[in-house]
C-alpha cells in the first residue's frame, strides 16, 4: 500500500469555500500539517487529528515534517490556503520527495485567491489572464518586472498575489508604474482583502487610484485589460459576445 | 428582498469537485440554468428543481433565460463548469443585467480547469502563470497570437483552454510554434483530458511532442516555464526555494 501525502487547497479559509473532495481527504488523514494560521482555520472541525504547524518562511521544514509523517505510515495532509499548486506547497513537496520514494503525493485542488477574489469583485478574469506574485523573496525582482511588462504587452487581465507587506512597501506602486506604460490610468482595477474571513472587503478603483494604495499581506489585487468595465459597482471583463 | 441569481462554478463535474458553498447555493435555488452537458452532471442530486438548458453557442439566450427566471422571483443558479468567472457566464450575466435592475448577481467560485488539471499533472502552475484560450470564436486570432508571444516573453507557465476541437484543428501546433521561438523544444508540458470524468487522463511530454498532438474539446494543455521539471513522471514548476 502506498504511503499517502495529500497537498490540499482549503480555499479562502471558511468551511464553505473548500471542495467536498478536499474536506473528505482532510478528514481521512491522521496528521494535518500547515502554516499555523491555516491550521487554526480547520482545527475545530478535525477532532482527534495530530496537528503539526510551522511559522511562515519555514516552508522546507514544514514539507520535510509532512513527508516524514507520511513516510512513517500516517496518512497526512499538507494544507495550504487557496490551491496547493498556486504559490503553495505542492511543488516543494515534489522537489523534496526523492528521499521518500514510498510516499505518493496527491494534490487536491482548491479555490485560489484569483478565483475567490474575482467572485467578490464581479467577473474580472473572464478573458485571458496572468497571475503574478510581487514577492521577491523567491523570484528575482528583474523577473517580476519582465513579467509585468509582458502582461502589459499582452493586454492580459492581471491578478497580483503578495502585492505588499510591512516589509515590502511601494511594490504595488512600482508595478502600477510599469503597467501605466501600456494601460490607461482609468483602467478598471479591484482590490480584495480578507477573502472569506472577518473584515472581507472588495473595492473597484482606477489604475491611477490603485497606484496610491498600500496593500497588506491579506490583499489581492486585480488589474483589468483594455476592455474591462465597471458595471453597477462591479469589475467585469467581457468575453466578447455580441449583445 | 433581492431577486437572486447565482453564477456557480461546479468544478470539473463530479460532486466531489464542487465547493460546499456552491453545492449549498445550488440546493437553495428553485431553478437551475446551464449548458445541457453540465445540467446532466448535477440533475440527479437536485430533485424537485426546474431545469433550463440551452445548447452550446446559445450563451446570450441562456443568460437571458436565467435573468428572466430570477426576475420572476425564482432563486436561480446559472451553473458553469470550472469557475463561472473564468471563460464562464458570469461576465455576460453582468453585461445583460441592465434590463433587470432588481436582480442581484452573486458569483460562487469553483475549481477551474487550470487548477483541477494542474493537480492531476503534479504542480505545473506553482510560479507566475497565464491562462489563454485558443478559441478565436470570441477573441480575434491576432490578439491570441499577441498574448502567446507575451507569455513566451515573460517566461510564464501557461495553461491553454480550448486548445482545439473538430472545427479548430492545428491551433495547438501553431501556438507551440509561436512559443518555440522563446522556449526550448524539451520544455516540460502536460496534457489533461476529461478532468474529473470518465476517461480522465494526464500525460507529461515535451513542447516538441506537444506540437504534434491534436487535442479535442475536453483537453486542457499546460506548458512549463524555463524552470519546469519532470519529477517522477509529474510536471512540477519550482517556486525557487533553496533545497
Amino acid at each position: 500500500m502506498n504511503k499517502l501525502l495529500y497537498a490540499i487547497g482549503i480555499g479562502p479559509g471558511g468551511r464553505e469555500g473548500i471542495t467536498i473532495a478536499a474536506e473528505e481527504a482532510m478528514q481521512s488523514c491522521d496528521t494535518i500539517v500547515g502554516y499555523s494560521v491555516y491550521i487554526d482555520l480547520v482545527k475545530d472541525r478535525l477532532p482527534g487529528k495530530k496537528f503539526i504547524s510551522t511559522p511562515m518562511t519555514k516552508e522546507t521544514d514544514r514539507c520535510r515534517l509532512a513527508l516524514e509523517e507520511a513516510n512513517g505510515g500516517h496518512a497526512t495532509a499538507m494544507i495550504c490556503s487557496g490551491d496547493a499548486g498556486v504559490y503553495g506547497m505542492a511543488s516543494l513537496l515534489y522537489q523534496m520527495r526523492d528521499a521518500y520514494p514510498e510516499v505518493e503525493i496527491r494534490v487536491i485542488p482548491g479555490v485560489t485567491a484569483a478565483l475567490s477574489g474575482a467572485a467578490l469583485l464581479g467577473s474580472p478574469l473572464s478573458c485571458d489572464f496572468c497571475a503574478i506574485s510581487l514577492s521577491d523573496y523567491l523570484t528575482p525582482a528583474d523577473v517580476i518586472e519582465k513579467r509585468l511588462k509582458a502582461a502589459g504587452e499582452g493586454d492580459f487581465c492581471i491578478v497580483l498575489y503578495n502585492p505588499g507587506s510591512r516589509k515590502r512597501k511601494g511594490y504595488l506602486a512600482k508595478a502600477c508604474d510599469i503597467l501605466l506604460a501600456y494601460r490607461d490610468p482609468g483602467t478598471i482595477c479591484g482590490i480584495v482583502r480578507n477573502i472569506g474571513r472577518e473584515g472581507e472587503e472588495a473595492m473597484v478603483l482606477s489604475l491611477e487610484q490603485l497606484r496610491s494604495t498600500e496593500p497588506d499581506m491579506f490583499t489581492t489585487v486585480f488589474i483589468g485589460n483594455s476592455t474591462t468595465l465597471e458595471i453597477a459597482g462591479r469589475m467585469v471583463t467581457p468575453r466578447g459576445y455580441q449583445l
